[in-house]
């Protein structure tokens, strides 16, 4: 029992740098759970000579050659992001017999299955708990503990950047512009915010955790996504007057096709009631709302970022697969036995919110609920916002029963063509009861 | 691949019943997830001539005879409850080579290490994620998900009756006998709610994941307990005047005595903050709150028992085991590696709320805060409640800072002589910041 578990870094940033932190600082916590010591052996990093001495890794571990060193460890950790050389690396390392442990939620929402496949044949195991909702355990609940039982949807905040951002704005009243300059400065969103606000980071996420919660290959390009720079200081406020908040969520669902199942998948800005318990989700905490058949409603909650966050749930992983090479077996591979087809957003009903400038004259609601109601479309409430006597306008909040996407987009057209209609502000779907 | 594991039912109960329901509707996924198909081989009952056809089991399953039953499977589910006959069941399940699971909290509370040292003896697992929190995927979380992490304090409502009965009071303002009564009513309560309300379930639970957390083995009998009998509408509602809220929280902490470590286990009624995420938890569901070094501040929520949800638990257990019996492999055993000393609760350290009947004339605020001073305890904030001109008193609001309970026991002898005082009417605990 004296040989350790050798394990290779592949990127040694904040997360990087934090996991190698806690193995030399909990060096015998790690041998104690595992069974045997666990050894850095290598962290492939693209410059060997900057100082990285508050890792309290030695300077010799640092190499360029990364193809080398997957090939020489039990355990591979891929910190790099991104698709190449990542994912090539993966592949070697698998290849070579180690088990992968990874945190790129970009990689695996396009060529999860591949990977998945490779280390099916390989016997190896591929854990990524760390790719979605940070430091929250979330994936080895869906793959494990609820595989009993069958989900029907999932829904969660899995980006603190997003939520950040609409919390703010909910709290302040502040414009997107002004919050997002803010966040940015507070280190909540990058130079380049682009992957956050326009939901790509959530849309990969969501792939992940349709794949797993549904048994069926989910990829990123199958998950429509809408970000949140369409939503303004008027939403939120209509949004509030109505007891509702706006949150960019990742919704996967089982839906019904008259007998048959399919799986929808999108990402959007969405008013929720504030009594949802993905509503009271302050800054960049992330949380995930999971339906189960048996279970009922259940919540996981906590930190979706950070170095030290993220580490935790790398780390955790790290235990498991270090485990399984000490004592022998696996962890469960990917089920994608269900293989059920994902239903194309324009298919998709949900409840909308529409937020209208009118004219403020007599007949006009009348009028505008008939063009609505001749789509086939119900509203469900209807209210006058604020009256402004210098424009001779109205602002109209109208909620919409469950209706396609594809008939909605008919009722916009009429809406915004309509002589009653000043300007379509806003449509913004509706979840929860 | 067509043989199949064999699943022995130890007990058919609301759990029982839903768990077999589950497994013969559910049969074509649990083989997927799984690799082989389950089957039910046995389900020991009292009473064999009891009409279960709702289960959908044929007759012939149904035994008295659970001791040849359980040397005749794969996996050993144990939903009697209690401590004998479940316990000897289980040790001549694990003697026979079958991996367990079980709900059973006060089993585990009291003989957890003998079983556990039995099943890693015999290479077999032993689950339990239906002991705590019902549906809500804890255990696992906490044994794998966090195994590079290091736990500091978990803080739950692990008792679905009593947050009830307190989250009722809070809502309506009744007094505790009536909610009780309603709660017996409506099914929320036993008949005799005494485990519930005095707080020995959630004791248990405690222990369970006190042992988890801190890999130092945790029986029930180490764990301080009160139950919430003693809270009266007076104290929720002094409770909400101060921003606060009142539950039942099991609450296991690291404590850092000069240098080195210990563990501190206690149950008892606490007032949090309402924005404390534990706040919020609604009627009888569940909620367990960890917090790490690593990944921060988690949040698990969820449904904490009843027959489907505890089922939902159980059946992840199950699918987890029979895919170790297919593949090889074991589940992460007992860690008890850190075994730590277990504070005694007079050393432990909270914040606590009293609320006095005092008189209501000059001087008295200061003399109290002297009395209470002179006992080294000091004085958080102070504030006068209701005024009573009919009999002359005033009733008082304190919080003090955290003091052991040691002194505040001094302090409440010193308050109960002080002829200032009428009464002592409750001393609570507070937590969080």
């Amino acid at each position: 029992m004296s040989e350790s578990v050798r394990i290779a870094l592949l990127g040694c940033g904040v997360v990087g740098g934090a996991v190698a932190r806690r193995l030399s600082e909990a060096k015998d916590e790690f041998a104690a759970r595992v069974g045997r010591p666990l050894e850095i052996v290598g962290v492939a990093v693209r410059d060997t000579g900057k100082d990285r001495s508050e890792t309290g890794l030695d300077a010799s571990l640092f190499t360029t050659d990364a193809e080398t060193l997957v090939t020489e460890a039990d355990l591979v950790i891929e910190l790099m992001g991104g698709m190449e050389p990542a994912k090539s690396l993966l592949q070697k390392a698998i290849e070579s017999g180690a088990s992968v442990i990874t945190a790129n939620k970009a990689l695996l929402g396009q060529h999860g299955a591949e990977l998945y496949e490779l280390a099916e044949e390989h016997g190896v195991d591929l854990y990524y708990e760390a790719a979605v909702a940070g430091a929250i355990p979330l994936i080895r609940p869906l793959r494990v503990s609820l595989a009993g039982d069958s989900v029907h949807r999932v829904m969660g905040i899995v980006n603190g950047t997003t939520n950040f951002i609409l919390d703010k704005m909910d709290r302040t009243g502040a414009q997107l512009a002004d919050v997002l300059a803010e966040a940015q400065e507070l280190g909540y969103a990058e130079a380049d915010p682009t992957a956050d606000v326009e939901g790509h980071d959530a849309q990969a996420k969501a792939a992940i955790l349709a794949s797993l919660a549904f048994h069926t290959r989910v990829r990123t390009c199958d998950v429509h996504v809408e970000g949140i720079m369409g939503v303004t200081a008027d939403d939120i406020r209509a949004a509030r007057r109505i007891g509702c908040v706006i949150k960019l969520l990742a919704i996967a669902e089982l839906v019904d096709k008259g007998g048959s199942q399919a799986v929808n998948v999108r990402v959007h800005p969405t008013l929720i009631d504030r009594s949802h318990p993905l509503a009271s989700v302050r800054e960049a905490f992330n949380a995930v709302f999971v339906e189960t058949q048996m279970a009922g409603e259940l919540m996981f909650y906590g930190p979706g970022a950070g170095g030290d966050p993220t580490a935790s749930a790398v780390l955790g992983d790290v235990v498991q697969a270090a485990r399984h090479k000490v004592t022998g077996g696996r962890g469960p591979g990917e089920l994608s036995y269900a293989n059920l087809p994902i239903e194309p957003i324009g298919a998709s009903k949900t409840a909308y919110f529409i937020r209208l400038d009118v004219e403020d004259k007599p007949g006009v609601l009348a009028n505008i609920a008939k063009t609505i109601g001749e789509q086939g479309v119900s509203i469900e409430s209807m209210r006058q916002g604020v009256r402004r006597s210098q424009d001779g306008l109205a602002t109209l909040h109208l909620i919409t029963h469950r209706s396609s996407e594809a008939d909605l987009a008919d009722v916009v057209e009429r809406l915004k063509a309509s002589e009653d209609v000043r300007e379509v502000g806003s449509v913004l779907r509706v979840e929860g009861e």
